[in-house]
């Protein structure tokens, strides 16, 4: 079974949105990543840090969905990070209130051994130094190398994040983000610049607007379904990258095509995602139910009928 | 061969971009949409009105595609709809500078007795009471009405607009007028609120981010082609409506899989109409151009694996 290593937060979120509000609810792009990628028949591990205030409910949700959590350091007398925001009417944008890094402010990540030659490797959103460490454990270079990373990194850390880009596979990130990243306003052209960095393909998410995936010469688009309601876009984002990586690491083969049923993957297992608050749906979501919605995607933009 | 009649202005339009400026280029909705249906095997006609500074040059462009102009009262001494705008940095959002009404202040549109039974109707932007007289005009009811409105009219004369909204098949709006029309946010909601009022179809325009198709209980999304640049998005919707409604006009036979057709179409004649500024690119684009671009949309967002 093909193996699946995770580096990213654990960490305790409150969300306020116009539709409801949680004072505490597990997040942490880790979590969320885990619990999408639990859906494909791999064997997944975190890398990550919490506080000894991190609960043993959230840890048992983990491991029964086979998560190996031995690289999670639990840090004694420590606290779990903690992030708290508000979403505004429209739900696209959000004001962060809180942002307490607590154990995550000295994290230092330790790959166990057992995950040393994972095939699918998924660096979440952090340093980029904790990225390089990271990659730097590993005994054999992971046949797909995937990471996110964020204007904050971009801006404050270019350096280290331009030698981060030159080891990995696929970048994952925002259309704002590609903006400022590539200096470049078209996403065809942030996605060229990027690729001239040396990622081998380019995914750019576009939220409610769906995410593409680049690489040289060649572009798919994946919708995001049109939905009733969102309750909460929190974590919708690792949600469609937690199910693109659990794709690609069952599928055991890696090409343009089987990232273009990777990024259907996450972004039929991101429209649970938002359908409540925090992690709340993806705890509760059965594999059935994820397949059952696969065929919206087919159905949303495939055409049948001859063009001309 | 079926006949589109298309009801809108013809206008010229001072535009700047970032990219570029036109003192003069030809505009207006029914220039647009006549240009983009002029790609189907259809015969098409216009019923606009313009001043006697309207340029012989520009009627030619219209004849030379066959296009039908009996219905296109020139008034002497009148002036030509004025339309100016500036585009802002990123493409999406303009200001308008001027709006001259000039001859449309008067506008009565008087339908040509060779299309009064016209099989398709395309009812572009104006005043609910015109798009009304010129429905009341139609010897036979078409096979599909098709409307396009803003939220000036949603605003300033929504009894009259509600009595279109129930005559007509195809509602095609953008996003945000959408939203105002309906009262509802999400874009789901929204269609199933303006089905309510009368349309079979609600096509819901997003720009760079594409377009949905709805009936009851079905949703279709057309992208919008990833471009290098863009370089004047005025005139891309008409051209979408002016594509969509060509199509299902040469096509003779209307459902929802040929809507969606119809959609693609429309998106793939939009994606050359921003190429250049006004109706440049339109007015040089040879069908076979616009034909080889189709299969980019397959590639786009097909995916062949299975998801199982």
């Amino acid at each position: 079974m093909s193996k699946l290593l995770v580096v990213g937060t654990m960490a305790y979120d409150a969300i306020e949105t116009p539709f409801g509000k949680t004072e505490k609810t597990l997040g942490g792009s880790a979590s969320y990543i885990a619990l999408a990628a639990s859906h494909f028949d791999i064997e997944i591990g975190i890398v990550s840090v919490v506080g000894d205030d991190f609960e043993q409910k959230h840890l048992d949700l983990m491991t029964d969905r086979q998560v190996n959590l031995s690289g999670v350091e639990i840090v004694k007398g420590g606290k779990t990070f903690f992030w708290s925001g508000r979403y505004h009417n429209d739900m696209n944008t959000r004001d962060t209130l809180v942002t307490d890094l607590n154990t995550l402010a000295d994290f230092s990540p330790l790959v166990p051994e057992s995950f040393q030659e994972a095939e699918i490797l998924l660096l979440g959103n952090l340093h980029p130094a904790i990225q390089i460490s990271v990659l730097d454990q590993m005994k054999k270079r992971p046949n797909l190398v995937i990471l996110d990373t964020m204007n904050y990194w971009i801006e404050n850390t270019p350096g280290q994040l331009e030698t981060v880009l030159g080891r990995i596979d696929v970048l994952a990130i925002n259309d704002e983000e590609a903006r400022q990243l590539s200096g470049e306003y078209s996403l065809v052209k942030a996605a060229e610049a990027i690729l001239a960095k040396g990622p081998k393909y380019v995914i750019i998410k576009k939220g409610e607007h769906g995410a593409l995936l680049f690489q040289k010469d060649q572009v798919f688009f994946a919708p995001a379904l049109p939905l009733e309601e969102v309750s909460d876009p929190t974590g919708a984002g690792d949600t469609f990258a937690g199910g693109l990586a659990g794709y690609i690491a069952a599928s055991r083969h890696i090409s343009f095509d089987r990232l273009k049923n990777a990024l259907i993957h996450g972004a039929n297992l991101a429209s649970f995602c938002v359908e409540k608050l925090g992690t709340e749906r993806m705890e509760t979501l059965t594999s059935e139910e994820a397949k059952k919605r696969l065929q919206s995607f087919k159905d949303l933009t495939h055409f049948t009928v001859e063009l001309d």
